[in-house]
This record gives C-alpha cells, structure tokens and sequence, in this order.
C-alpha cells in the first residue's frame, strides 16, 4: 500500500499539510513521535481566530480534525528516508512506509549527535528500542536518554537486557525501573574496542554490549542525507520544496520566526505543492 | 498621533498581521474598506483548528479577536500611501493618518484602469464621493461602478448631484435611486474635453462634470507607485518585505496560493519584521 504524502511531524506544520493534503484527496499518513514545541506553549495569543488557545487544546483539535478529514496518523520514530527514484521508503521502527512524496514538519529539534555516534549506528549503536532490543537479550546495554520518551524506552529494554542510563540532558528519571543503574556522567562520544561499545564521558568509560541512544528526533544528517540544511534550517523554495526532488519541508524546521500562524502557513503551501508534484509526476 | 503600523485590509492576512503587532506592542491601525474574497467563501475545510468554518465566520472571529487585542479598526478606502522619509502618510478618504510602517493585506483584487483614468485622476476624475461630492454639488456626474459599494456611494452623490450610472462589471444595480439614470454601456476610457469630462463607452460617449471611479481597490500604482509588482503580484522577500523599506505585504496580493492558512501566516511573519524594522529604525 503506498500513500502519495508521508508528513513527519503533527505539530500546527504537519496537521494543517494532512488537512491540506486530504482536500486535494491525497492518500496521507502523518508520523509523529514525541511531544512537541506547541504541546509545551501554555497559551498561544496571535493564532487568528482561536484566542488565548494552549498548545495542547490546538493541538488536540487539529489532530481531530486531520482525522476527521481522513489522514491516517500513527506514533513512531521515522528513522530513514530514502529516495527511491521517483518513489521514497520510509523507516518507521519496523515499518517500511511508501510514499509518492513527503513532507516535513518536524519543528527545530536540532539534534547534536555524540561523537562517532552517526558512524556506528547499527554496529553497536542504535536509535531504536523496539528495533533492536531483542539482539542484546540478556546482554548489557547503556540507554543515552534525553527525555520521557527515553525512560520508557529504557524500562522496556530493562524487561529483556541489563540496562545502564546515562543522561545526555536533565530530564526526569524518577520513573526508571529499580533494576536500571544510572550513570551520573555526561556523554561526549562512542568507541567500538574489543572490551565491546565504550561510552566516553566526561569522567569515566562505560562500556556495554549495545548503546541506545534515545531522543525526541532524529539528525536530519541521518534521516535524509541528501537534504541541504542551511545556518540549522532546512533550505526550502518559496513552493516549500527542498533540495530533494518530491520532498517538502514546513514550519520551525525550515527557519524562523517561530509562530504557529506562520508554521500552519508553511504546511498548506507544502501540500498544494506536494499535490502539484505528484499530478505532475504522474503526467510524465 | 501617529501609529507603528498601518494595516491595509482586514482579512485573512490583515488580521494576522494585527494580532501579531499587538502581541509585540505596536500601535496598530487597520483600515479596510469593502469585503473581500474570504467573506465570500461559502466555507472553508482546511485551516487548522476551525473546521468547516465559513469566510463570514471566520473574519468575524478574527476581527473581534484583533479588537480585543488592541488594535483599532476603521472602514475606508487607503487611496495614497506617502513615504515621507522614515514614516509614511496614509490617505484615508478625508483623513490623513502617519505611521512608522505599512502593511499591505489587499487580497488579489487586480485592478485594471480605464484608459487615461490615472492621468485624470484629481482634474475631473475621483475614487472618493466622501471627498469629492461636494465640489460637484448641483452639476453632473458619471459613477463608474462595480459593486454593492459603488451603488451607495452613487446613491450618496445623488443628494446633492444629478448622476449616471455605468456599470464597469456586471453587478446588483436594483438598489440604486430612482433619480439616477443607468448608462447600459461599457466603459473604456475618459478624455477631458471643452464640453467636460468625458466617458468613452463601447457604443457611446457620455459626457458629465466630473467621474467617480468607485472600486473596492486602489490600483497598486495608484496607491504606491514606487511598488514592484511582478507578474500582477507584489514582490516580497522571505520576511514579506516589499521593495519600499518599511513597506510589507501578506496575503493573496503576493501570490499563489490563494489560502487562508498561507495568508495568517504571512501576515504573521509581516507584523514580525515591520516590528523589527521599527525596532531597528529607533536605534539608528
């Protein structure tokens, strides 16, 4: 089955693409993962016609609406996109996805990876969970975790392996499992020895069988490669389209300002832009 | 008194701009004149977090919204916009209003002239019965119409003139006094002549003291000349920067597509620069 848009991102850039999108009746899956910017704005004044909204009501009431408006939304970490010569595959835990075209919204997170971190995914390292855990059953592994969504992630590999946590920012982890180790040590970078993978941080070495490195968003670096990332934002056209033939982009990802307004902007052009592509790809 | 901003229209992109400067504390004037394309959507399915809205609604909402906010609203027709070397004087039928900075949020309302009508303007022809009327007060005059304000305003110049009705487009001509005769002709150009003013129409030449222009747009090279259009829309760089410095512009009048999400949005990032333009002008 193959949707003609994959849009990364449900925050106000993605929900008003997927609303956009299924107007002009495109098959349309929105992907999200952790919470977003929006979700943390406790009140949002200048977004015409809904005053004084929270993030999260908007939220809310635009994700029912995309539905509404037939998107299909699932929750999950899009780990790869890759072109595939007129078509794009996209990595979601398990899951492949195809798509005709894609979007992205997936706000500012700019991602700094470890050092070595990007090099050694899959021989060591890994992003994912669900993906992976099953290889490192009864083994030891270190979560490297930036938030919530780490600490469950870190709860779910501590049922299968030994798992250490090291922090890579503050974030609460009161909600680890008893039988999780913490690390109080700040991660700088990972090496591959014969003793097995090596966390280097700024005090000791720990070492484990696999590192699981846990955050909200993936480096654009290894999400799509081949995207031109200008002073931290995404280069885009006036039409919101990117480097890469059949990719858009939208909202805080692609510069500021930072403004719901202007994100659920950005996300319209994008699908009408996304529509004119696919009916013109399809006439060649 | 003079103001932070003028708004040219209240829109979409108008009242986006205006709730955005309020939000930065600008002091914010809005000045509209007749209705425009998105009171006339019957209803609208894709704009993030107000399904199924109507254009009616939606401009009422907003409008009460920008109110709320601390921006003041007048109903009338911009007919000149002056840079005066760092402020801009803006002429508001009979009123002449001062502010550091402009946006424009016109919708696409492309309007073309007659032939010669620009020329003329002020030697016998007006845009404006409210600042006109009286120096034709018991001659003869033509209103060239095109809508529902077109008639109001000639009914308006029928208390104190003897006037002809020309429809420039096809329009509701009912509620026009009885005392008006209707020109069932289409205009093409205006001469000054010995006899008078007169009107060049398909089949005829009509011939009065004075035209009124009634249209619910200025031309652009009425209002500011000194405006780059490109391919009938208004340049703008990515901060909606027109080519005037202190100038913006949001909304249908820049360009495809023609959305309300697209237009809040431009109106957003408008009001964000004219606020930094000022911010920087202060300093200098």
């Amino acid at each position: 089955m193959k949707y003609d848009v994959i849009i990364v991102g449900a925050g106000p850039a993605g929900c008003s693409a997927a609303l956009t999108a299924r107007q002009r009746n495109l098959k349309t899956l929105v992907v999200y993962n952790a919470e977003g910017a929006m979700e943390k704005a406790h009140r949002v004044d200048n977004y015409p016609g809904m005053p004084n909204i929270s993030g999260k009501e908007f939220i809310k009431i635009t994700r029912e609406q995309m539905l509404e408006a037939g998107a299909e939304l699932r929750k999950g970490l899009v780990q790869k996109i890759v072109p595939m010569g007129g078509s794009f595959s996209c990595l979601v835990e398990n899951d492949i996805y195809e798509a005709s075209s894609i979007i992205l919204a997936c706000g500012t997170a700019r991602v700094r990876t470890l050092q070595n971190e990007e090099e050694l995914l899959g021989q060591g390292v890994s992003y994912c969970a669900t993906c992976d855990g099953m290889f490192y059953r009864g083994k030891t592994v270190i979560v490297v975790g930036s938030g919530g969504e780490s600490v469950e992630e870190a709860n779910y590999l501590a049922e299968i392996t030994k798992v250490k946590y090291c922090s890579e920012k503050k974030h609460d982890t009161s909600k680890l499992n008893e039988n999780i180790t913490l690390i109080d040590d700040k991660p700088r970078s990972i090496e591959k020895s014969d003793e097995g993978m090596k966390l280097i941080c700024d005090k000791l070495e720990h070492v484990a069988d696999g590192i699981f490195v846990i955050r909200p968003a993936i480096a654009l670096t290894q999400l799509l490669p081949e995207l031109e990332v200008k002073d931290g934002s995404v280069y885009v056209d006036k039409d919101m389209a990117t480097n890469v033939n059949g990719v858009f982009a939208a909202g805080d990802m692609v510069g500021q300002p930072f403004q719901v307004a202007k994100a659920t902007g950005e996300g319209n052009i994008a699908a009408l832009s996304a529509s004119k592509y696919i009916k013109q790809a399809e006439n060649e």
